[in-house]
């Protein structure tokens, strides 16, 4: 087995409860940890440099892109968002998963980019409840609601791309899903490269010296 | 959850213990089943129809590959040997995950007739305990142990092509791994199908309640 960790993207619907299945995931298990974005956005009342984001300017931003030191980024409101690398693949290196919580257009970014990440995809139970989260109670405007709908069918769309996709209808039951997907992926041969090749190695000099 | 069985290939390097891992795997969970393949060789001695093999003439079987009844066939030492389909999708309607236990050329064909099927693939823990079961006691011809080995080279090259690699290193810590595995699968998007189709469709209806 090797010991590094898996860089594991978290998407779903919107209402999906993702944000508190990832703070439940990381606070149940050690080896877990969460990306930290890097925003040129103005901090809020108390958000913390590190804890939060990572906060700059645009011209620092702009100059971690030139030199390939975001895992992916985004452009919202005016503001860039991205994960940068050397956090995570520090992280991944001390043999923790580093969690990324993003939208499905970065989830694929990730993945051309880090083949052996793993993506997983959060849904509601069912239907009835998938329109309860995204309808809400009625107290939102119908702006809201069309932009939530409209991202919900990119991302049905999309969902294939993943390799997993777990059903958050009890919290507790889906924190233990996540993690057993998560054991599950380490078997993968992506994330088996170097018992592979180590195996492979040997074979051709065991091949080659029956052969003599 | 889709409740239709889970088609799974067992290959694995010779000398792996796929033969008592997979008896161990059917002897402790009812939910799997062996497939049993149809060959034109003659019964040995004890061997029982419907159980070894279901033995049948080279008429009967050449017709069955026109038909497209099998689910992959090769030939061997003059005889055909393969998985027939009614069988296999029986037990997959009723909810039976179907074991196969076929070679690496075997297995790429089934997975491109079935893309939902789930291929595992048997090592030996390390390399020096696959060189002894490669290489046996000294007891064998060096035509067999060449043979044996090419075969190997072969499969070793071919292992990317697979959904989980396995170390059969404890009998039953790898019977409850592939155990794992196949419950961990029935969460890819390709194993779920329907729950998809079924999300999809309800997010178009709601979107276009939602436009009007």
């Amino acid at each position: 087995m090797e010991q590094k960790g898996i860089l594991i993207v978290i998407s779903g619907f919107s209402g999906a409860g993702k944000g508190t299945l990832v703070r439940a995931l990381l606070k149940k298990y050690d080896e877990y940890v969460l990306s930290i974005s890097m925003t040129t956005r103005t901090p809020r009342q108390g958000e913390q440099e590190g804890v939060e984001y990572f906060f700059t300017d645009r011209e620092h931003f702009e100059e971690t892109i030139e030199r390939d030191g975001l895992v992916e980024y985004a452009q919202y409101c005016g503001n860039y968002y991205g994960t940068p690398k050397a956090y995570v693949e520090e992280q991944l290196a001390a043999g923790r998963n580093v969690i990324l919580e993003i939208e499905i257009q970065g989830a694929l970014k990730v993945k051309k980019k880090y083949p052996e990440c793993l993506l997983i995809f959060v849904t509601p139970p069912n239907v009835e409840e998938l329109e309860r989260r995204l309808v809400g109670r009625g107290t939102e405007s119908r702006e809201i609601i069309k932009k939530r709908m409209s991202r919900a069918v990119e991302e049905s769309e999309g969902v294939e791309a993943y390799d997993y996709i777990v059903v958050n209808d009890r919290l507790e039951e889906c924190v233990e899903e996540i993690h057993y997907l998560v054991n599950a992926a380490r078997r993968a041969p992506v994330r088996r490269k170097e018992f592979i090749q180590g195996i492979r190695k040997e074979l051709l000099s065991l091949a080659k010296g029956v052969q003599e």
